[in-house]
């Protein structure tokens, strides 16, 4: 049913590619099949105005796509003058996300700052960014405590994401762009390790969904997240 | 257990005035509690120049909070220039939860703007702004058929939306803000009037959370739109 | 003449309504006729960079109207980016008219923000707003004594403010919209409650206006302002 | 009394240059003592938007002001992205004041822009940048007529402008700058060279002011309006 | 004495991969060293408003930064809401450049925008760019003309760039970021593939530079272009 | 074979004019022909928060054009609400221009502001300004030694600048508008009075050009250098 004859619940080829970049404390390229994000992790130390003496650090992410990452050639962010109401939203999402990673007050007062930059979006650009950067974190986390920036890992579990929907009247996971440009409903997950909920963002597109539907697109999501926390636990082995 | 006294299940007193402004195709003072809301629906004929040639109609949505409307003032968005990503985030929700309560074919090619702004807040001022801002929707859609714009009424359903939570590790409905900023999960649902969903946004705020209690969630959340549903039947009787 | 039916001289009803929304030190709906605006006062110890270590306060204004206050809808000045011409120009205005009733150095290094935002407008709105942001200003004044931030009562003299004009060649005061749309002359007075002068901004719409004009205006300003001050009084009551 | 040593009623040495620089339709330096604003009338064939199809012309104003025309530097307005409300108050009084003046009727279906550029600053811009857009104004039209872009003279009647202001309890006209900063009332008028009023804008910066010195200002500006009308016929002779 | 055993004309590595993302009609990365930047050629049937009706095409291009593509963290230009002025010195040269390559008429009333992302930044990223783009430009020609866009080539010679400057008294080519950082001189250089001058932009970073230096950093910048001409046609065959 | 007479190498006639306008530390009006740029020089004691602590000054500049300082008027930065592309690499050419010409560590932590506006342009504005801005600077260092806030002369050289160009096929200096236009090439050079280059930038404006018309066009250059030189110093006799 699905155009790439994958079963309902398959997910695509995932590669994860650490130390993409030569700068970042933390740099991945993280591929869910054609769907590219460059995901770097920065440190700095202080953290925001806003929170200052209270002890504890702080995650921040930005998102952003290259203009011609996508079938057609969207204007940049930058030349127009702001940055658009989804990027907002997604960059929120997996800041949030990351957030929930981590022990702030093991991070002590800095900042973490992860960069989402798709340069090949192919559906999924946000759930690929959450799981790349969760990547990217860990990395930075480990340069920072042999810098002797922190003493303990603050990480508490991974996190990664997937995303799921109806399509054609079935639960699929980890829908490409020709499946999510038709799907009915579409939903990202945010997921840890141990199979516990952090994100889930469902949208109905065209026809409200059920109950069932939705009970059955998270079944979708937790085996998608159980063989995405191992790609992820490879890839920093 | 609530500092209100409530069930968990419980919402608040919840009114619905309408004609509360005397411009607007619609106008709705929504009150979840001490959340109060000013929903005023604009109908224009024509649509956006990406929407033309299609033969239907949009809806859109801005929200907005006054300055004072919360416990500390903040910043007047129109000053700063920009509106932030809460904002936007919040706005594309209730504009997507309105289009999927009408047939845009049905509504030819003409706009129904949707405001939502927050006099005074208390928690839930999104979901009380969805729910306004369909009584809104149908007042306006009335006024177009009675004079001319439309000939058949293209409301599906009424749609209206909740907010539930895990507070002090229990499941509760409508959280007002003292319970918001203490509560482990914060999910926002909006569904139609037959019990079928829309939108679901869970996150975590502090622990992550298991599909038990999102369930639990989603089920208080099934029984508090049944009342709303017949709040806003009501309203519009 | 009047479309309402009004003597020349004659006002609208006007209602003050205080503690319309619950968080801010001063809150208050006023009314003019069918124009409505809620102005709150909010207190903020400390001043302005520029107005540190002088010993003495602030206070400042912002103004905003409803997208759908008036009779088509107006963009949302958050959305565009900026606030207009005329936005500027009345916040300013009624920041300098509340400044002109406060003993700044009495006030001591706290800044109070007035927002006036209009929720339905027919004609007036910067004049009810100055009248009802007096009124939200000396609550907020009353709240700052009784938490002790100030000793004495900065209020030098309550302030108001009406509209005048020149109408199928007649001076007439408290113009609604349809008598401003056509007024040939119209003009802002502001004044104190013992009878000066704080702004006059008059304007010819069409022809010049004559002093005699002039003079007859300011004198029908004169007796409005003298009922409006005895509203606000017996609000304050 | 008076720093300069002129009288009450006395105004500046004003001088109008015309043809200040080549490419303006209408180009004029004016001088107000040490204020020098350079004035330039732009002559486009066509109107805005909002003005199309009504047959009638449009006059529109901007005001700037070069970063060190003032004794500190100020920012420059394009560097900081944004208009401050002084200027969009102070363009929107020129562009209202020079429409006064003309039959749109008669200007046909084109704009004119008239752009106020401050490069020395003393006092009194406004009121210098009005009275040189006038004559700026007059030569454009002038120009109009001799390309055959309009038959006859839409000019209704030269408008010059004056501040006019209390002072250590006395009435003065033309204001420089160290009278400006301690004045307790500023106002400035203008009016046609008939002696009717356009605009009047009185502010009390320190204490309300009375209707008798409102009445004196009014006639020290009378007086100053009728030299400074009889200087312009002079420059365009 | 270069900090990498360079001798002094001697140029890094480049590396030209074709297609390296799929959605765009040309899609490089360029490799100079440790400089890896990502362009994009987007082609779009139309040109331009100030270019409509003159029958011939258009070349734009775009620059950005990826946040971490430098040794610390860049704030997002999408974020802050703005280019800067380096931004737009850089992508004002790329566009001339390539213009300077193509035959705009023969390009017929079609728009090529040229999108240059730098992924990880060593020294020399806008020649990189510029050489990256002609080649992603070549593609999109190509593509063009295979789908009957265009007839002829409208490729008139291919442009290449190199960074010379003065380092340590010397002349040498190709700076990588250390010697940049150091360098007295820093000069960009734009020729075609033939020999001839594009762009010239020689700058004075510490000490003024003489006749001589400028005439030994062109023969070095002469030399380098004839090897990176030859490295963009082995790509391109 | 120019428009104006004049030989290849030709200048038009400079006039500098010091203390042109009142507040400014440097105040020039430079002429070059028809070209007409107001130079101020702004002195503020501190350096932006990026130099601070580093024991020595810093020198920025802003440019901007008055809107009908040109054939048909250009819209107005402020209003726009940016400052375009070449407005910003202009003002970024006469800062590094100027730093070239001081030095910074005797120059003590002090910030000196050159604003270039255009009133009048008739080609080679950025080139009048440098030359303008050095004059304006150096009254402003003048200015400065005799306030005692720098003990010695930060003034290494004079600089100054030409525009050069090839136009119909023959080098030529100093280029006016009608020539700008068509020129083949367009090289602007900022030199020391002792000969030595800052800034080179030529840009092709049509077909590429050889090394040996780079090297008249520098030649040109260098020559008409040693005459504004001259002019510089008799304006600074």
């Amino acid at each position: 049913m699905r155009p790439s004859g994958r079963t309902n619940g398959q997910i695509r080829p995932i590669n994860i590619t650490r130390n993409f970049t030569s700068h970042a404390e933390g740099s991945i390229l993280v591929e869910f099949g054609e769907t590219k994000v460059i995901c770097t992790a920065s440190v700095e130390v202080g953290v925001p105005r806003f929170m200052k003496g209270q002890g504890q650090g702080w995650i921040t992410a930005e998102y952003g796509m290259l203009p011609r990452s996508t079938h057609t050639r969207n204007n940049r962010e930058a030349a127009r003058g702001k940055q658009g109401g989804r990027t907002m939203e997604i960059q929120r999402l997996i800041a949030r996300s990351l957030r929930a990673a981590v022990d702030l007050k093991a991070l002590g007062e800095n900042t973490i700052t992860v960069d989402c930059d798709v340069i090949q979006a192919d559906g999924g650009t946000r759930t690929a960014s959450i799981t790349g950067a969760c990547v990217a974190l860990v990395d930075a986390l480990t340069h920072m405590r042999s810098k002797g920036l922190i003493k303990t890992n603050p990480l508490k579990h991974l996190i990664s994401a997937i995303s799921v929907g109806v399509y054609k009247g079935e639960a699929i996971a980890d829908l490409e762009y020709v499946e999510d440009s038709e799907a009915e409903t579409d939903m990202n997950v945010v997921m840890t390790e141990t199979g516990k909920l952090i994100e889930v963002q469902g949208t109905a597109e065209g026809e409200p969904f059920s109950f069932e539907e939705m009970a059955e697109m998270l079944e979708l999501a937790k085996h998608a997240i159980r063989e995405i926390t191992d790609i992820q636990k490879a890839a920093l082995a």
